[in-house]
């Protein structure tokens, strides 16, 4: 029978980057892949297949990331843990000393009537199915996507461009509520609304209508929406089924349940990315986000530990960007609504300056930042910027900050850099500014109380 | 006699940002600005007024950011520190309770035969006088500028963009030298010899020649290039001769002397930006940084310090950042040479990839990041990042590691965010990577010895 050091289920970002560390951290030569997909999409190129990039086999990973590890495309469908084997489809047992599951996870599927017609389509990560709905794109007309949050609103932007007319409905009262501070969600919103998509919000998918094909969508509130074709993307499952047939535990937000070096209740057993439970930064609670800058961190994290526990996960900040339009949005950390509801008292500093200075510079455009702070520690909790394109590193500068328990007094020093083409001046710095801001706020506050 | 709660002597940066922070900080209303400038320039954008602004007036901060401070134009000449006044030029006293010190920094003259041609112009901070050279340099044909710094280079591609011939003479084996790695001074260079701009380096200028008028600029090796114009860009030297006449001491680099919370040896009296002595966040050695965003920091930090000592300047990091030709490059820290000239045992790391990702992105192109850690701490103590325009924000994330003492572990864990349009591709992001490429050479080095 084979056998191999390191065995890795599932090939996209968490498995690659676990195979790719577990060579760098321990010299590991005998790996094995083991994935269902001949190729492997990059997870958050895949709205952009659909416009920007115009075709799937521009979004692959190529395999020769892999390094030296070994492939192997099947279906693992059973995991003996008393012999420390998997069994693949094919009736195939391959051995193992370690194992990592990278499963990843599914598109969730919503129990509406109608949503099983040929023409409701979803973010399944796999070749052939984008393939065939890039082909049916093509030649359709007026879409419904159904879910604002990242995936559906890239997504309808990329229709978009292609000149189809897209309307998107969510349920939630804005956008990407449940990841963005409201003034980010209205800006998102206007983003795509100023270029023509209709979005719909606060109002629920009753049924999708239409004889064999779907040619309508009805909401809750009694609006019917014409169509062509539906999208939805309104969040992921775990894949899960594999690790709990094999007794391993599963957690509440229903990921496989790993311990804070990413090991399941089997040392032998890892789990990384979107079928590993998430858990908080701020307070250690399960937390149900799914990104692959997180899946990745897990590989890592993981490989490192696969011998003997090394490296400690010290849980998900969360840290998102995208851009709308010519709309950048960025996030790192609790949203304010989230921090209140987790207890926190916190003090919101806010600062805009142009992106270049002085602002009369080519392409200088307004740019805002927005930190919350926990009032009694001082300490940043999250934050988010927009909107020019630098602001997915400024939401990596908030992490550093937030990772580093940084207090609202040392971001005000911060010792950044500036420059007339890269930055905002060095007198309106936006991160520095909106720490100043919280801080005056917080002494006007404590001289009234 | 006039006497104001605050008087700050000088209205750039350090002023500017320390007349804002006490104004926020304490409250105070009682603020006196003193400068010589009717106008003043934004620092950093002097270069940009030669090429990309095309004008002065496009590169003035309004006094409106002054706020509720007064503002009085005149020249200090004297301090009384006795009597806490400070005396005009106008023969004017105006009474002090706390004296900010903001008087920045004047470009170095170096005794070169032919220096004070009326063709030799320098960066000084002054509208009128870069008003005349603006107008020079328009009916002007070839330029020779003296100094492969941040400023000789920028002006370089400036006036390289409005079509004259330049040539840059730098002293150092590569320009840049003081403050990059080699690897990015290289980077600098081709930059601009691909827009044929011309660089002579390792050669110190020997003479300006012609009559009356330089005509030509004659190097230590015999060279001799013809030119119409000459600009000397090789530095500054601090503006202290109004401390140094009140008695205040004076630091190695030239600096007035203060302690971590920007006092001078008179706890009246602060000092900020150009003219204040700099020390290192490494070991809090004087070092000779000068830069807008250290000067708007130590105003901060001045401000908060007025009446009793709140912050501390935990010494700098120097931060720098331009864009020659296409190419952004940005650093942090120290240079690898720096580093081990102060003792450190390093080790680098790098990473290479796609700004955007999948690669296949429109206008994704290489980034490159370099990091370096003190293999015994594994704290991170510089790193560099080139060519596209994030790498001003990416610098200031390798500062947010440094500040915090971050370790080549913590780094390769860091919970970045990532994006398509935004960021290099998880499984590739070149800050996480370059710590993983340093902590495997840690590793091999480890096992061989």
């Amino acid at each position: 029978m084979e056998k191999h050091e390191l065995v890795i289920v599932g090939g996209s970002a968490g498995g690659i980057q676990a195979a790719i560390c577990a060579q760098k951290h321990h010299g590991l030569k005998d790996i094995l892949v083991i994935r269902m997909e001949e190729k492997v999409l990059v997870p958050c190129g895949i709205p952009y297949i659909f416009g920007t990039l115009g075709a799937v086999s521009k979004n692959i990973i190529p395999d020769k990331i892999l390094g030296e590890a070994g492939l192997k495309i099947g279906e693992v469908v059973a995991i003996d843990r008393n012999n420390k084997t998997v069994k693949l489809k094919s009736g195939e047992q391959i051995g193992y000393n370690k194992l990592v599951l990278a499963t990843g996870s599914s598109p969730l599927q919503p129990p509406i009537p109608g949503i099983d017609k040929e023409n409701v389509w979803f973010a399944w990560k796999n070749t052939d199915y984008l393939e065939r709905l890039a082909e049916v794109i093509n030649g359709t007309g007026d879409i419904v996507v159904i879910g604002g949050g990242f995936i559906g609103l890239e997504f309808a932007d990329e229709c978009r461009k292609r000149g189809h007319k897209v309307t998107v409905v969510e349920l939630l009262e804005y956008c990407l509520q449940l990841v963005c501070n409201t003034e980010l969600c209205i800006r998102a919103e206007e983003a795509l609304r100023s270029n023509s998509i209709e979005i719909i919000t606060g109002d629920a998918v009753k049924s999708i209508d239409g004889t064999g094909r779907a040619e309508s969508v009805t909401l809750q509130s009694g609006k019917q929406i014409k169509c062509d074709l539906v999208v939805v993307g309104i969040g992921v499952r775990p894949n899960v089924q594999l690790a709990e047939n094999a007794g391993l535990e599963i957690g509440v937000t229903g990921g496989i349940k790993v311990d804070e070096f990413q090991r399941t209740n089997d040392s032998s057993i890892f789990a990384v990315g979107d079928c590993a439970e998430k858990y908080s930064f701020f307070n250690g609670a399960p937390t149900p986000l799914r990104l692959a800058s997180i899946a990745t961190r897990e590989g890592k994290i993981a490989a490192a530990n696969l011998f003997q526990p090394q490296w400690r996960n010290v849980g998900t900040i969360g840290v998102f960007s995208t851009v709308l339009g010519n709309t950048a949005i960025a996030v790192a950390g609790l949203t304010e609504a989230k921090a209140c509801e987790m207890g926190y008292d916190i003090i919101v500093g806010e600062a805009e300056a142009a992106s270049k200075h002085p602002g009369t510079m080519p392409e200088a455009h307004p740019m805002r930042v927005r930190l919350a702070f926990c009032r009694r520690s001082g300490k940043i909790v999250g934050g988010c910027a927009c909107c020019t394109h630098t602001v997915g590193e400024v939401a990596n500068i908030i992490a550093a900050a937030i990772v580093n328990g940084m207090t609202m007094e040392q971001i005000a020093m911060f010792p950044m850099g500036t420059h007339p083409w890269l930055t905002a001046s060095p007198l309106a710095y936006q991160i520095t500014d909106a720490a100043s801001n919280a801080l005056h706020k917080a002494k006007n506050i404590a001289s009234v109380s």
